[in-house]
């Protein structure tokens, strides 16, 4: 007998309960461009789940852009505006990029969507906005549309490059560009790969450049739980990149074909981001950290367990490109995970102590700067650096200075 | 040593292979309109997974929408038009009837969204056009802008009784109410369950409203495969519904108070769709079925098995809410699935011959003829079907004539 017609009360209750309810996950964020940010993202990553990728690029891939318009009527109020509208320049080229980068689209949206954004610091003469993805996998930058055009005309190179330099490459790893559009103001954002770990808390941090003009933190600075050092920090502090001749050999031959490139493209005032991890204490510092642990979890036990905190506990979020404290996970247990942690160099036995260096180049082709040398750069790459009347002298000076202070600074 | 100094090709190449390839899965479909419909529905049904559904839905839920606006340049053209843009109606209401009826969000993206429905003849005097989906769960139909306006007018009142029917009712089981827009186009589709099973053929088909006048298929409809037979041909063929008085009692209370709603509603017109399929032949079928995928099956051997041919090859559409001859699976043996198969009634042992009747009523609330009566309805429904000047002689007629009707067909 159907049960349309019998329409017992229990058998329809009973099939209801079957019907399986998915776990509702909303984009939360403490900021509405944020919420529309983790929707766009969601959307643009489920979107490539339709489209077939090319077996190479082609050029039209990297003018291409993806545009969705949402416009609600008293649905979904709760955690989105009612009316966005998000932008994805060149989904397939970034899909390519990450794939060379060993990021899946699942684990990149999961990142950026799971949880809000973490808002950074940001350091003081910028402009920009900085997030951490919530599993510090990623580093969302705000842009100026200036600076997504620059990135945009040197996609192709930048491209080019990652896929010749076959992974051996310290420059940033961009994974997406966007634009969001809430309340008619337009917001770009750049998500690249953090160069920090979640696994190894940061002890020191530099921006190095190579220059010793004005190149000192603030006091104000200095105040700060984990300050951005520079080179005459570095100098004064008398700290040295300890990795020993082998690993000193390969870093230099990275960094010097990174610069190449950059000279290539008239880029300048690019940095070294460079964190330090000082083994001894980040060990000392594991044991507090699971006393802590187990001290809160026997005052868990007395009080119900109710006031266990947040989920990143030590988080101090701190400026550019990078997690203030990443939270040790006691999961690493001091090793360093190729996977996840790309960017470590731990120091050489000889070294005074153990440490291990995170570093790699940041605001390379978004950095203001760039604006100067954009139609610079155009020409450069269509007439090549000789050309008649275009001086790449700056660059080429800027890049030598820097590969020459890091020479100094790696042992 | 970190990978992107070191940049053993090797490694890197063995990292790219972890990355994970999720399948690629295209709207495909023979006309632009559908592969937007396959989006629309994909994506709004994603979309309801970052909503959070109200405890019971609010007045608002019942004149809300979502629209969505896609604008692609150089970028996903395979498939999907570069502009197009999608509107659901009161999302959260038809995920509350899914719901309801048994369907969750999952199973309904799957049935619409795997593969492109199939077109359905359409009947002769409608100018809508019908889909099948490709699993025969559900049909679409194609409504003018008018139909849905009065949907949208009903809607309230439908769910109202489909929550007080407790699952005990033959009205259409509506899913979802969708307006796509190409070319500057705009087309308007609903989503309804199927009243026939995958799992069982039918052979003859009626559609049966209670009068006698001009109630005779065409000679034309006759030579289809399977024709739409009407209320004198049900009669003259000597066709009953033998269901055994019990279950008669029960589906004729189930009748009247659908018809005692329609009434209230104003609604004339619609139709009792019945399919019957004849258990003996369709045995008979169903082992000439596996002869012949036997003898294809060798066949396929000797041929290497490139000729095995369509999803559904015994697939012919037919008009209308109905597949035409549904695959015999072959899964059912025989059997009745509660789940699948909730219009299914069995004959009774004293039938003359073993049959099993899918029966409900169709073009209840989006039936072109709802136009004459919504003005009249909307009075009905706010001042009572008794109220000075407001006729329903004519749907209370026909309700009284359609049940005769039925009581008469069913023993």
């Amino acid at each position: 007998m159907a049960d349309v017609v019998a329409g017992a009360a229990g058998k329809l209750k009973n099939k209801q309960l079957r019907v399986k309810h998915q776990r509702v996950k909303l984009f939360r964020a403490n900021e509405t461009v944020l919420s529309v940010f983790m929707w766009g993202v969601n959307h643009t990553v489920l979107g490539l789940n339709h489209v077939s990728a090319p077996v190479m690029l082609l050029p039209d891939d990297f003018k291409s852009y993806s545009k969705v318009k949402v416009d609600n009527h008293l649905y979904n109020k709760q955690t989105l505006p009612s009316h966005f509208k998000v932008k994805e320049y060149c989904p397939l080229v970034f899909q390519n990029l990450r794939e060379r980068f060993g990021i899946d689209n699942q684990t990149y949206r999961e990142s950026l969507t799971a949880s809000q954004p973490i808002p950074l610091d940001s350091p003081g003469r910028s402009n920009a906005r900085f997030y951490l993805s919530h599993d510090h996998l990623f580093v969302i930058k705000t842009l100026m549309s200036e600076e997504v055009e620059h990135m945009h005309s040197f996609l192709k190179h930048y491209h080019g490059y990652i896929v010749e330099a076959h992974g051996k490459t310290l420059l940033p790893q961009y994974m997406g560009l966007y634009r969001l559009t809430v309340d008619g103001v337009e917001h770009y954002m750049v998500v690249m790969r953090n160069v920090f770990s979640y696994n190894f808390r940061i002890h020191w941090k530099y921006d190095l450049k190579g220059s010793t003009v004005e190149r000192m933190a603030s006091d104000r600075e200095k105040e700060k739980d984990l300050p951005t050092l520079k080179d005459n920090d570095f100098v004064n502090n008398g700290q040295k990149i300890y990795i020993g001749p082998e690993a000193k050999e390969k870093l230099m031959e990275t960094l010097k074909a990174d610069c190449a490139f950059l000279t290539k493209l008239n880029v300048m005032d690019y940095s070294l981001l460079l964190g330090i991890h000082d083994c001894e204490r980040g060990e000392m510092e594991e044991e507090a950290d699971a006393r802590a642990a187990l001290e809160e979890g026997q005052q868990d036990e007395d009080t119900g367990g109710e006031d266990s905190g947040g989920d990143h506990p030590s988080m101090v979020p701190t400026p550019p490109d990078s997690p203030g404290h990443a939270r040790v996970r006691g999961t690493s247990n001091g090793q360093i995970d190729p996977q996840t942690d790309i960017f470590a160099i731990p120091s050489q036995d000889t070294a005074p102590r153990r440490e291990i260096y995170f570093l790699a180049i940041i605001d390379a082709l978004t950095h203001y700067g760039v604006k100067k040398q954009a139609a610079k750069a155009a020409k450069t790459m269509k007439y090549g650096d000789k050309a008649e009347g275009i001086s790449t002298v700056e660059p080429e000076q800027y890049a030598r200075r820097f590969l020459e202070f890091m020479a100094r600074a790696i042992e």
